[in-house]
């Protein structure tokens, strides 16, 4: 690699997500110009190797001279033990950067091109800044066939789990909907009818839960994956953290850019959704768009449009697509936060009389799409089987015995205990209810990082109010969470109320 | 600003251009959720603040429960003593960035927007991920008035320079050309004249020399402000390194980010160079625009759309330009690296017989054109009054004033003493010099750190050569540096040469 041989030390200190290397200033031999030249720098041993940025050190009661620093992530990331000998060079410029300037130059790139960037960005070559270049680039403009060869770029670059069953089924919903924890129930259904089923869910990052989170107060999700496959294999389904089986690296890298970002084009998350899937080793997936003037999607004419896109892709890299629309007009169910969330799940599976229908049925309107894959199964009767299997407690048995398969949780977590009630100002009839205003109240309190913290629908759209009437309730664990909460709720309540 | 009140701690760790923080991971109250929302934070006492990048510390020989740890960037921008009680948030997400993703999104931003922009980042409120956003954004497209607005807040982000003069004239090359330290020659030939020519350049940054570096050869260039206005009092001129004065802080942070993703954009470059001349308090401008097959304006077509630009934005900002196209299709002069280069600005200065007339007359043209903005000169006479002022030794006497105001450099800079010859291997024309190649050699050679290497051009574009004719020779300070610039040299010299 070039440059004199030092020694590996381990340094704690923590810069997750980005790799960072120490050095001394004094006593190594550089000028201030060269170290203007190390900002970046590889370090490895001639078999392997990784990038870094430098930061110089002043001090010695982290490093001596002759000794390379490595913070605990980029020690963790390179794998060699400390004092190992290693040299180090500023990093080179990954040759595929030049297919990022075409691309932002307005040129089409070709599958190689794509397939080149991914590689890199998966191997941890691009910087932040380098990678929201080529997400703004391709945010400008991406044509279909640009689309396909991301998403097929971003699976091979991880590596696919296989299953001991031709038909593994999933189903995903593009996300945006406050309480919308179908999967919860789809997924019992489906493993009580027999099909396979092993959903890996996401964990919050923009909303007040996700799948992972809610499952969570249940039983353990951040399984290593011989433990998920071991509860697959018995259970033919699982509702694990996707995070811990790292399926689609190049996908990681690009989402925590995404979100600072907030770059969220249809073709994105197309080639997101449909390379996990891939990885996952999913060969039947049904895709819930809901459609709503407060969701990701606002128009039918655009719920199309990433329609066509996502049967486009999907059909072209072997994946059996049913894409839903579903009604994303407000939140699903009353529980808003993980706690909220999992007894709202728990009371549609034992058939609760108060159970929340409207959670019910979207769940129920899912489960009978993926069982309709099901080719031992008469066209047209996936709703009905789905309805049977609930009603009969058959979905509850699976969920309790997946729960315990995961690992039960010891303790039952309950809702915030500090409460403030949200109240009608008029009479009249709820029309709107805003999803992602209420999510902000809901992350505010303290979801998903505080399990009991969320909100309570007491009222959806529909309903008829009067003045004083609860419209929801805001539970938090901490006087801070319930204040900054009910400051922005009552400031707008996220409810439309006509007279 | 919320959060429990800790003491500053100065940690030797130097991560510039990024703040940084320090946190012992125990004994603060913090969960490892709450670490994960705190990676950016701003941290202030009321009254200052700054944004930081927090690490997580789990060695206490750095920080104490109750501490918050500074690294020196950090340390030095906040600018309060060890021990001063502040607090810490999660950074704010800067408003101004929704208007980014409307830019994204295919938006023209109008004034207002983007000036909110450019603020927070002259702020240091948007991380490097961030600007590429903007920047790749407006890559996409970008009007004219857009530019213009873009250029006006760039210049409004600082403050501007006065001069106790009328008339202040500068002279800008956009760059791309070796060797081409013209301003060296030109500064002093306007200094003899008696206009005002407060001459602040950049150091080289993907370049072999920048004249800032060139003119360091001679003197000192790292002039703080008062010393700065000082020179200019007495001398009327000064060649110094713009750096130092901080003129246009957002265009010092745009540039760290156009810089490693090579965005060169025409919108970039007018609004980097005016806002920063601007601010320098110019009032009349000469921009030089080399135009040639390895230049960064390849055709006649390119560079009218660039002078088009120049003018529009200019005009409206109420400078008086005067856009001169000059022959880019060789590096200009002999010497290419910050000694070479020097060695042949002071023979054109002392008129040396074998003094390179390419860079004689370039200098001569562009000086014509500067001191054609002197009302009292007669029109059309700045180029006879240019060689006038050069012949007479008066330039030369100015430069070696400007030198001693400056601070002569008290030892004589040689060249390197590694060489290497790069010889012609067949009889023939000599047509084109490649510009790029040329300066990557120069820069594997050492320059400009090194200031003795470089590129010493011995045959130029229409030479007529024979084998083992020496085309140029490699100067470098040590053994590696030549090693690197030969192979590279070897492989293709730059030259083409036609039977």
């Amino acid at each position: 690699m070039g440059g004199k041989a030092m020694q590996i030390r381990r340094v704690a200190i923590d810069t997750h997500p980005e790799n960072t290397a120490f050095l001394l200033r004094e006593g190594n031999g550089y000028s201030p110009e060269q170290f203007q030249a190390l900002r970046k720098i590889e370090i490895g041993n001639g078999s392997v190797s990784i990038l870094a940025t430098l930061a110089i050190v002043d001090d010695n009661c982290l490093l001596e001279p002759g000794q390379i620093g490595l913070g605990e992530q980029a020690f963790r990331r390179l794998g060699l033990p400390e004092g190992s000998e290693v040299t180090f060079r500023q990093a080179p410029v990954p040759p595929s950067l030049e297919l990022v300037r075409r691309k932002i130059d307005g040129d089409t790139l070709d599958d190689a091109a794509i397939a080149a960037i991914i590689r890199d960005i998966a191997a941890y070559r691009y910087s932040p800044m380098e990678i929201g270049a080529f997400l703004v680039a391709c945010a400008g403009f991406m044509t279909t066939q640009e689309t396909l060869a991301l998403t097929r770029a971003m699976a091979d670059a991880g590596r696919q789990m296989q299953w001991p069953a031709e038909l593994v089924v999933d189903k995903h919903c593009i996300g945006g909907i406050p309480g919308n924890r179908t999967s919860m129930i789809v997924v019992p259904i489906i493993a009580a009818h027999g099909l396979t089923m092993p959903k890996t869910s996401s964990r919050a990052i923009t909303s007040p839960s996700g799948t992972a989170d809610t499952m969570e107060v249940l039983a353990a999700v951040d399984l290593p994956e011989d433990r998920l496959v071991e509860v697959v294999r018995q259970e033919h389904a699982v509702l694990a953290w996707g995070g811990r089986v790292n399926l689609s690296p190049a996908d990681d890298v690009l989402i925590s850019v995404e979100r600072p970002l907030r770059i969220d084009t249809f073709e994105q998350m197309v080639a997101s959704i449909l390379s996990k899937k891939l990885a996952a080793g999913s060969t039947h997936l049904v895709v819930d768009i809901p459609v709503g003037p407060s969701a990701k999607v606002r128009s039918r004419r655009e719920a199309i449009r990433l329609r066509k896109l996502f049967e486009y892709v999907g059909t072209k890299l072997g994946l059996v697509l049913d894409v839903v629309f579903t009604d994303g007009s407000q939140p699903i169910g009353r529980g808003i936060g993980p706690v909220l969330e999992a007894r709202d799940v728990m009371a549609v599976l034992r058939g609760d009389p108060d159970a929340p229908e409207d959670l019910r049925d979207r769940s129920l309107l899912l489960a009978g799409h993926v069982l309709e894959f099901d080719p031992a199964l008469e066209g047209g009767q996936g709703y009905a089987r789905a309805c049977e299997l609930l009603e009969s407690g058959a979905a509850l048995a699976a969920m309790e015995r997946l729960i315990d398969a995961q690992g039960r949780r010891a303790t039952t977590l309950q809702p915030g205990e500090h409460r403030h009630e949200v109240r009608s100002h008029q009479f009249g009839t709820i029309t709107a209810i805003d999803c992602h205003l209420i999510a902000r109240i809901a992350r505010l309190a303290g979801a998903p990082m505080d399990k009991g913290a969320g909100i309570d629908l007491l009222r959806k759209v529909g309903d008829t109010v009067r003045p004083e009437d609860v419209l929801y309730r805001i539970h938090a664990h901490s006087d801070t969470g319930l204040h900054y909460a009910r400051d922005l709720a009552e400031g707008d309540s996220g409810y439309t109320i006509t007279p």
